[in-house]
């Protein structure tokens, strides 16, 4: 048995849906969760100030002394990971991306995959060179969407106007004829609808908070590390507290009790020196 | 005479739109500006985060002894102007919000004039009590444009598209048959075009990057401190160099050289300690 808690980060809100999935799948585990709303979003900032914020983000949790470290911002993922494991030798992380390009290489039918998501993780390359790793066959399609993320945080999740911008972001995976789409953003399983309408019925979209959290209980089944104690309500850490409003957190939740916590920008920069 | 630069910064490339009025009125003005690109945006940031990070970027600034700093951030100078003045007792600070108030006063005839602005702009009712206090019987309408922001970064700014968004952003304004509207953001003007129409065709909109080059001048004359030296490019300096690519820096900066720095967010959080 091990009782240290399982920490997850991102860089705003968006990960609780990663939470949500986790709290689901191993509802005996502590949670503990830190969200950067002080410095969202990552996915429009460059490399080096990507990692720098990641280091900062993980030394935070790493103070919890967790058994896992859930990254489940893909922009980290595919900048950070890395240097993360590097840097953090004593700690265990998963990232999105390994599960997502597994999923994607199970499900696909026709070899030809979609990957979305923000600048940063697009022009990474990452995803793109997991899935020729996964899979040397595969022919990989990708786009940018960044109007998904403020969407999202407005509330705007369907609705013409919403389908029009997916519409839009979206044209070049119909041109590709894609068979299984990957939602490479935490933001974007909440524009599911949109986005599956907009790249053709049939196609199987990938959510990472999934794939995670069957990955986190592989983890924990795998090195007999479950928790002993009652389940209890994730704690949530925020840098900032706007956007961490009430109706915000319960809509990427999905509902549940939680508790709310504050860390200061200030305590982030001193906690890891970069 | 008085051969100091004049400071501006914003919370990211937005405030070029500044710099471009400001170069044209004092053209033989050396101008250093930093955007926050780090960190941006600001707008969904909570007081005391705006307050912290507006330190930080005064701070920066106040090291190149200017003759005076332009706070070209709506948000900055909503939430933080008044401790800015009260901290940096050297520095002379002017912000969007008196200039804009002042022509929009000026320029209404029927009394009632709109606000946009981002959420902490907004929320912080800074516009609401200028305008009142400039004049008691003026009835003010404001509204949060959200997408706005995302929309001019992601060079969206006409097309159907954006005009729905401006049609549902802008119908309180409508129904407040305003005749003057602030637009209380830096990355407006850009979609000047899209919220004319969707406020009306009638009403005069209140750009505040020519209210504030106006006010700067008067400053400069006021005082005698014209610059003796030959013109020279704006310097630009940036906390990310994402989101500064040299297509970005010619939209905003509307034309015209520039020499291009960058600042660490290491840097910025040791400039000042709050």
């Amino acid at each position: 048995m091990d009782d240290r808690p399982i920490g997850i980060f991102d860089s705003g809100v968006g990960g609780l849906t990663v939470v949500a999935r986790v709290r689901k799948t191993l509802p005996s585990e502590r949670i503990v969760y830190f969200g950067d709303t002080a410095r969202v979003p990552y996915g429009t900032k460059s490399p080096g100030v990507v990692r720098r914020y990641a280091q900062q983000d993980a030394a935070f949790l790493a103070g919890f002394n967790p058994k896992l470290v859930v990254i489940a911002c893909h922009t980290v993922s595919a900048l950070a990971a890395d240097l993360l494991r590097k840097k953090f030798t004593s700690v265990q992380f998963l990232d999105v991306i390994g599960p997502s390009v597994a999923r994607a290489v199970a499900a696909t039918r026709s070899g030809r995959i979609g990957v979305i998501g923000t600048a940063a993780t697009i022009s990474s390359g990452q995803y793109q060179k997991a899935l020729k790793k996964a899979d040397p066959a595969v022919r990989v399609a990708t786009a940018v969407c960044s109007l998904f993320v403020p969407l999202a945080e407005e509330g705007w999740v369907s609705g013409r106007f919403v389908e029009e911008v997916a519409d839009r972001y979206l044209r070049p995976m119909r041109a590709a004829r894609i068979d299984t789409l990957i939602l490479g953003c935490t933001h974007y399983p909440l524009l599911k609808r949109a986005i599956r309408r907009a790249a053709g019925g049939q196609v199987v979209l990938v959510d990472a908070a999934e794939e995670i959290a069957r990955e986190a209980r592989r983890f924990v089944q795998a090195g007999r590390m479950a928790s002993s104690r009652p389940a209890a309500p994730p704690v949530l850490y925020f840098s900032d507290c706007a956007g961490t409003r009430g109706a915000v957190i319960r809509r990427f939740l999905r509902g549940g009790g939680c508790r709310l916590r504050r860390v200061s920008p200030a305590f982030l920069e001193e906690a890891c020196d970069v």
